[in-house]
């Protein structure tokens, strides 16, 4: 086929009559899809189901120093898991804290810190007139939502496949002293699935901040989720990079199982250099006693170590793998050569990013909306949900069990060629 | 023996060179005991063991609902969790919000709201010059640790056995605007023991404070740990009370499974009016998906309903009880007729309150350290840990084994008596 921009208008109106007819073939099925969160499927959890039986009655709950796990204490977590959650995020376990099942909660928590009493020694943010933050866009609804309630002005940072858009990283960040934060999803990054180069990483290390407090948000929440075996991205590792740049506390880094055990069950960490873990385990010793110890020893005495979790996760890849092929297959089959819309092939992660033409994202999102698939909603990847050009949607294709995906891929590729077509239709209109 | 006031100069000398040998004879035996926190022992803990065993992996983690619980999602916590820590807390179900491990972080988060962000609309306490709490004393150490860090002014209102001062309270609460709470341990108070009268719950809910966003912190951490089965301290619940009284928003209430499963891995709750949980749940939504509902589901399938809770309880209560009544034997036989200190006999709770002649609490505190028995730093149940009278001393007797627990307490009253007969021997020396 060729580009809608090239057909005539009669073309375009003939297209539309039969887009259109297919679309009320959809409505008629009256389908209640959902692509718009980056939930694991039933399969993936059913994975880790032998976590349930790891620690039963007949357990021993201490940890290897003996520590009884079931009692309270142990503030940063039990070493064991510091072991495994070090490896998962190569990061040596003396520079990590594990947390609860949240490492959303652990972001929120370290801003809303940063925010009442200030990092290592700087003034409070709630005592400046005004705090900035980087958001490479698109990007994580969730982070943007933080920094929003805090009242944090959001500056966007275009993303390219190598990561953000440095050159301006660097300018603002070395310019600007109330500029205290940038959100990163420095590995197959939601939503578009693209990994950092290592020049990004280089140049993020060694960044010179006005601010004596910014940090980077560095949310590796997909480190070890690729979807192939042989083709998969590497990251450098963003503290040793900082350490070695003279940066060291330059870096919050949060990683979580939620993605490799269970989204509502699984343990969440931070890595940090010595000076930052002081500067939080001073606050986190009045905010708790300490987290969830007998969660952490059922996700170690599960997997044993990182091996036990590569294994796991290549059987993760296995379920959604497929997924992602046919959700590609289709936006394929549908899209190409049309030259409305161009979307991401990601090697992990969660997500596939679309771009559609300038304008027409919010309706390509009610169009599927109307037809019975919820998407996630066009904007919120951008700060305060406002995509300037209307364009971006985020495709989550993992919960889905795959003949509704299909399905909902389907319906989407077509709401994408009708919602196209009826904009270059209206084009030509106020052309005329 | 007479009181030791009663006791002429050399009567005061003897008693001191044979309590003085006592003391390094307990000097001698090396001990290694621990009366400082508030801890479940291992045979309590293993009360709970079953709970390990109710969801394996051939268990069904969905809840009543359909909802899979090892999947984000469920901000507030499942319905069935909240009908067992509704019965557990007394409050209607819809009014409950369950979280993670540990009630400390929820009183934290509810303090580091209300200074981010306020209460219900109100000025974030951020914002604001002054902010004053009244803390009942003797009170919780962790309760004023978290006012301490968040900067805001402590002022210490006396606890009688009928609760706090409320006099005082009505007074101060109504005249400044500036008292945005107060810390409340209401029944089996830490460390007295004291329950609140209903009197005083009534004098609670019937507040009018100058202060539109003054909460009560209502932390009914002990609600259901009894002693005994036949004498039991009531206490009227808080929130009917104050709607009752016309003032629905005004207490947060707080409680957890803490100290009746694990420690470490319980579930938390807050239980608040329909304004308030709206306040709470806008900012929990940004700061996470949802809490560990796999917990919850393990809670709830342990204990089936809140009769299994209770049965469980009064298992508690056969292992705690003889440690309290050791303790308290103990202390009567060394102690009674010297007039050198009182002590509480609580219904239930984790902890015994001591008291000394003034000026003696630090040394007694002093002396079980150097001889190997660490109790709870003298001053800790005060706000900024400064005892005016430096009299107070908390005992924790649930943790150590019976054997520990005797010589501690034995090593204890010598300790009192020893510090006491110093004390009063350097005050007729200052006298002469």
């Amino acid at each position: 086929m060729k580009p809608y921009r090239e057909m005539s208008r009669e073309e375009l109106k003939a297209e539309e009559e039969k887009l259109r007819k297919e679309y009320r073939k959809y409505q008629a099925m009256e389908l209640h899809l959902d692509m718009s969160r980056g939930k694991p499927c039933k399969e993936q959890l059913d994975l880790s189901m032998g976590m349930m039986d790891v620690l039963d009655s007949n357990a021993d709950l201490c940890c290897e120093d003996g520590t009884d796990c079931r009692n309270y204490g142990v503030l940063s977590g039990i070493h064991e898991a510091k072991v495994l959650i070090g490896d998962m995020m190569e990061n040596n376990p003396d520079n990590i804290i594990i947390y609860g099942n949240s490492s959303l909660n652990v972001m929120y928590d370290t801003v809303s810190r940063a925010y009442t009493h200030g990092i290592m020694g700087n003034t409070p943010w709630c005592r400046l007139d005004k705090i900035k933050f980087l958001c490479p866009v698109p990007g994580y609804d969730r982070h943007f939502g933080i920094t929003e309630y805090f009242g944090i002005e959001m500056i966007p940072v275009p993303m390219s496949p190598t990561g953000p858009d440095m050159d301006m990283v660097e300018n603002l960040v070395s310019e600007d002293p109330s500029i205290k934060g940038i959100w990163c999803v420095p590995k197959y990054a939601n939503p578009t699935g693209y990994s950092y180069s290592d020049e990004t990483v280089r140049r993020f290390a060694r960044l010179k901040p006005a601010a004596p407090d910014f940090r980077i948000f560095w949310d590796n929440a997909y480190g070890i989720h690729h979807l192939y075996d042989d083709r998969q991205d590497y990251l450098i590792e963003i503290l040793a990079e900082c350490k070695r740049a003279g940066n060291p506390d330059m870096v919050y880094k949060f990683a979580s199982t939620s993605k490799i055990t269970f989204p509502g069950s699984g343990i969440a960490a931070l890595a940090t250099s010595p000076n930052n873990m002081e500067d939080i385990l001073a606050q986190m010793k009045v905010q708790t006693i300490g987290h969830d110890k007998v969660n952490q020893l059922r996700h170690v005495r599960f997997f044993k170590d990182i091996h036990g979790m590569t294994e796991h996760m290549r059987k993760q890849a296995d379920i959604i793998r497929p997924k992602f092929e046919a959700v590609e297959q289709i936006l394929d089959e549908n899209l190409t050569g049309l030259d409305i819309g161009t979307w991401t092939k990601p090697l992990g992660g969660y997500f596939i990013s679309f771009d559609s033409l300038p304008g027409c994202a919010k309706s390509i999102v009610a169009h599927a909306k109307k037809a019975g698939v919820v998407m996630t909603g066009a904007g919120a990847t951008w700060p305060y949900h406002k995509d300037p050009n209307d364009s971006n949607i985020r495709i989550a294709p993992t919960y889905p069990p795959m003949e509704d995906l299909i399905k909902a891929a389907q319906l989407f590729s077509l709401c994408v060629k009708l919602v196209s077509v009826e904009k270059l239709l209206g084009e030509e209109r106020t052309a005329e």
